[in-house]
């Protein structure tokens, strides 16, 4: 028996603080691995290939998406932006942790791919409060607000496809309950079967 | 939506620390309920019914067996010792979580009876520290000791049949884990469906 690290994403309407969590996550558990993307566009500055991300041309891309290597890929300014497969079995099988800031998208292809993934869904106390954090923000127009809102009504439809759901009432109590879910997965026996026989 | 407590169960070989564990989450989380057992023995002193124990004739509890009200039961002296389903029913719409302190047989009962239960296994680190622990108790002779062990060697292949394994090398670690577990299965959607509906 060989313990295999947990695949882990974590995904939610705008303005839910995902970003937030998951940085609070990252430096409680700075062991636990990034998802490097591939993307198209060139490297700037001093970036470094498998570092910030992968650069591919779009012809590599494209054959990457094919070959199903591609769990799943936007694009943004005319280039692509996707979550490579092998890097992350390969994390897993060396036994370290990946968690993923992915789309809904993301994680719901990443659940196809790999049904050992563990889905998070981050789910705002309420519509009000969603409305209040994004107004807060002070960066976007009213309009801007109402269209980010109606699609967080539409997107929060998809948390049943999802394994777990957090609700970001306080910020602590989130990342403790995502914690908690990091935790209770390594306990579970199908991710340690044959254990018993190893003592 | 309303959300239902949990019946989480706990159960391991003898010498495992199952008592200790079990105590020390009752004391983080006094609101924790418990299974309260049907007996045939007759109260003692001032016990009173439904709070010690619920106590019935041989008769009433054989009944009970036959309705299928008692998940799982034992003889002990002479007498009936068995856990009811209704209480365990009615605490959990209650929203009340139940932490049951059952046997192996027990656990994989009310895991056929509720499905929606969570059976956790508490593993030794090792049969050496195993043998340790139940020599360090000083109470048994050394035959009594190696019957215990090899019960034990027999009891933890069980353990695929549990939801979660738990290794009990460190109190606090193992503790910490079903911890983790309780407040992980409190966000797994299954048990918060609809949620998202409810914002």
């Amino acid at each position: 028996m060989s313990e295999k690290g947990l695949m882990i994403s974590v995904s939610g309407p705008s303005g839910v603080g995902k970003g937030t969590i998951i940085e609070e996550i990252r430096r409680m558990f700075p062991e636990c691995k990034h998802s490097i993307s591939v993307t198209t566009r060139p490297p700037r500055g001093e970036e470094q290939d498998g570092v910030e991300y992968y650069f591919r041309t779009k012809d590599e891309f494209e054959k990457l998406v094919k070959e199903g290597e591609i769990i799943e890929y936007d694009m943004y300014v005319d280039n692509y932006y996707g979550t490579p497969a092998t890097p992350l079995i390969e994390k897993s099988n060396r036994g370290d942790d990946v968690l993923l800031d992915i789309t809904i998208a993301g994680s719901l292809a990443l659940k196809r791919k790999f049904p050992q993934a563990v889905t998070i869904f981050i789910l705002p106390p309420s519509f009000e409060k969603l409305e209040e954090r994004l107004k807060g923000r002070g960066t976007e127009s009213l309009e801007l607000v109402q269209k980010r809102l109606e699609k967080a009504r539409e997107e929060v439809l998809s948390a049943e496809k999802f394994d777990y759901v957090v609700v970001n009432d306080d910020l602590q109590t989130a990342v403790d309950n995502i914690v908690a879910i990091m935790k209770a997965e390594k306990c579970r026996y199908d991710r340690l079967s044959g254990i018993e026989k190893t003592l």
